[in-house]
């Protein structure tokens, strides 16, 4: 019998992948996932952009590269986040940005504060280091909202714990597609330096915003505390599976060599396309598109939700991202709900799984980018029926 | 100041991916690094090969995949290696398989049984886990080479140890360029039965054969105790960053569970490209070529050495692979020489950085893939002459 380490006694499944496994997509009105529309993938354009490559790197662009990433793509990012060079690693991955991060920062037992509910795939990451999560709820009272973080971030020092950092997703957050507002990005900067822990900022939807303004990133309030993860997949494409890591020195180092042994580099190709994809303008002039593309499908999903739900219903107004939150009635259980929705040909991900203390039963994610925009209203409907 | 897990305290940097960051290897004689000869990277090939992927495949390509591989790739390898297609995992490269096989496997402390010496990207993942690891020396009596690992096995044992697995590198190992016999084969997977640990069977290089017969995969041996490694960097091209792994499905499972918090799933689109290269017979036709030429480039440093060589320098004459190992006098200090061979526009990575006991420092790894032939005798020149 094969003795598996301690950390995979708390490795946990992703529910979305799981999901994924068992159906097929195109079969049903899939409101699950955070899956890009393919529409927005430039195939011809990214075709062209690979024959250049080829011709200008030649062999280099299929050689092992760089451990930080190809020096053209730390240089395109840095200039696009308007930091030095020094401070960019290039990931496989957003998701690995999260995963090392964690590797290098936390012990089991070490309290990993995040807000309620989280991204899932974070959530997984930080269980399988053996993580203490804990979680804070959004509450639009920025006094109150502090309360409940220094109440969190006592409670746990007073448990002897060492805080190694917050995890947030400052902009359209996964689930919620809530934005944090300038102040509240402040408070949660200014309680990272009294209490001394970091911040990890994921930043995978910043770009996709419909309306409003920007918010300054927290990294930039903070470049020396602050840990900025950035990522290729909603503005190019996932299948390249290319992030960034915006950091200090010190930490920037201890991701470099924990890489080495992780995966030795990033894909190299890819990168090489990202680079020239990002250069040329090509990435700008795509992403401008599906900004129109998502700022549509948003509206039509909101009006939909408008249209059919029942008035005990209600959801957030997303200023940018993929997703939006569904809250039902408190006797609701989305959960138990899920097999009645996916026989009927609808799925969408049940909120608790992104909830860090089994609350949120009575809440889901809907995802508006993935799914066509003329098989948005039958899966609404459906879904509004079954609710009803 | 930041608080680093524990583990970043045993974190070492790659000493040859530190001489790729100081050195410009297009300047220098270099015969370090494991790189494959870019003249072995099928350009027009890959090109033609891309572009009928997006035409086949169109978005699917470029969206997220599933975190065990695509079905397609999995199907191809599966074939390839004669395994039904539940027992493969697509990994992001093959450093990625042996980073998570130390993963769900290994708890600080733990035993992992190698081979000394020993490839360097598997000690520094070992090390990255706080594993305790014990090299055994090659011995070519095999009774006393079991006795040596039968040693080696019960003296941890006695310290309360857990051993969780042997990691080798059967065909053509780097560094030592030597390849295991059947019996020596054997002998360690009824050691791994008798004391109930996993074998982790590294296999990048086994397809790059140039005389000989092949020996049976440690796998084949024993499919439920052996994890297999493999590697696409060198039979098509390392830029594209894809590995697999064959193993048990207990194995299997948790490594996709991990692989979910880690990265997701594999680069998608380069994914495609191999399992297009591989079904259309363009990935066999190259490596037939890439063995032409590094059996003629083996040949070429075997003469050159017999040359120019020092009388008290041996070397070995291996099968197939990418490298050889030199043995120098005892009193010699391959890592202190180092500064001069480099000054002296010569690279190769001292022997002493795959050591698992500090041993070594009399010998030496020359790479044979990279360096293009008629740089080859100018190197070896440069290199006979200062060790004379």
């Amino acid at each position: 019998m094969t003795h598996f380490s301690k950390d995979t006694e708390c490795f946990f499944r992703s529910p979305v992948r799981e999901i994924f496994k068992k159906v097929d997509l195109s079969s049903i009105y899939s409101f699950a996932g955070g899956y890009p529309s393919a529409d927005t993938f430039p195939l011809e354009d990214i075709r062209s952009t690979m024959s250049k490559v080829i011709d200008k790197w030649g062999g280099v662009a299929f050689q092992y590269g760089a451990t930080q990433g190809v020096t053209v793509l730390r240089e395109a990012v840095a200039k696009r986040c308007g930091v030095p060079v020094e401070r960019v690693q290039i990931t496989s991955s957003s998701q690995q940005g999260i995963d090392v991060c964690t590797r290098v920062l936390v012990d089991p037992g070490d309290v990993v504060l995040t807000s309620n509910p989280s991204y899932l795939g974070a959530l997984q990451s930080f269980c399988s280091y053996r993580a203490d999560i804990r979680g804070v709820s959004h509450c639009s009272d920025i006094v109150r909202f502090e309360q409940d973080y220094v109440k969190t971030i006592e409670e746990a020092l007073s448990e002897g714990k060492k805080i190694k950092f917050l995890y947030m997703i400052p902009d359209f957050q996964n689930p919620s597609g809530e934005t944090l507002t300038l102040q509240e990005r402040k408070m949660m900067v200014s309680l990272a330096r009294k209490y001394d822990f970091l911040i990890v900022e994921d930043s995978p939807y910043r770009e996709l915003r419909y309306e409003g303004d920007p918010v300054p990133t927290m990294y930039s309030l903070d470049p020396e505390r602050v840990v900025h993860l950035g990522s290729f997949s909603k503005i190019f494409a996932p299948g390249f599976r290319l992030g960034w890591i915006l950091a200090n020195e010190d930490v920037l180092d201890k991701i470099y060599v924990c890489k080495q042994s992780l995966d030795l580099c990033p894909p190299v190709f890819d990168q090489y396309v990202a680079a020239e994809f990002l250069q040329s303008g090509l990435l700008d002039a795509n992403l401008s598109k599906s900004i129109e593309l998502y700022r549509h499908k948003r509206d039509v999903l909101l009006s939909l939700l408008e249209k059919y739900m029942p008035e005990n219903v209600s959801w957030t107004h997303p200023e940018g991202g993929l997703f939006l939150f569904l809250t039902l009635p408190e006797d609701f259980d989305s959960v138990a709900f899920y097999d009645r929705a996916l026989s009927a040909g609808v799925a969408y991900v049940a909120g608790s799984f992104f909830h860090t203390d089994g609350g949120g039963k009575n809440t889901m994610r809907l995802n508006f980018s993935f799914l066509d925009e003329n098989r948005m209203e039958p899966g609404i409907k459906i879904l509004s029926d079954l609710l009803r």
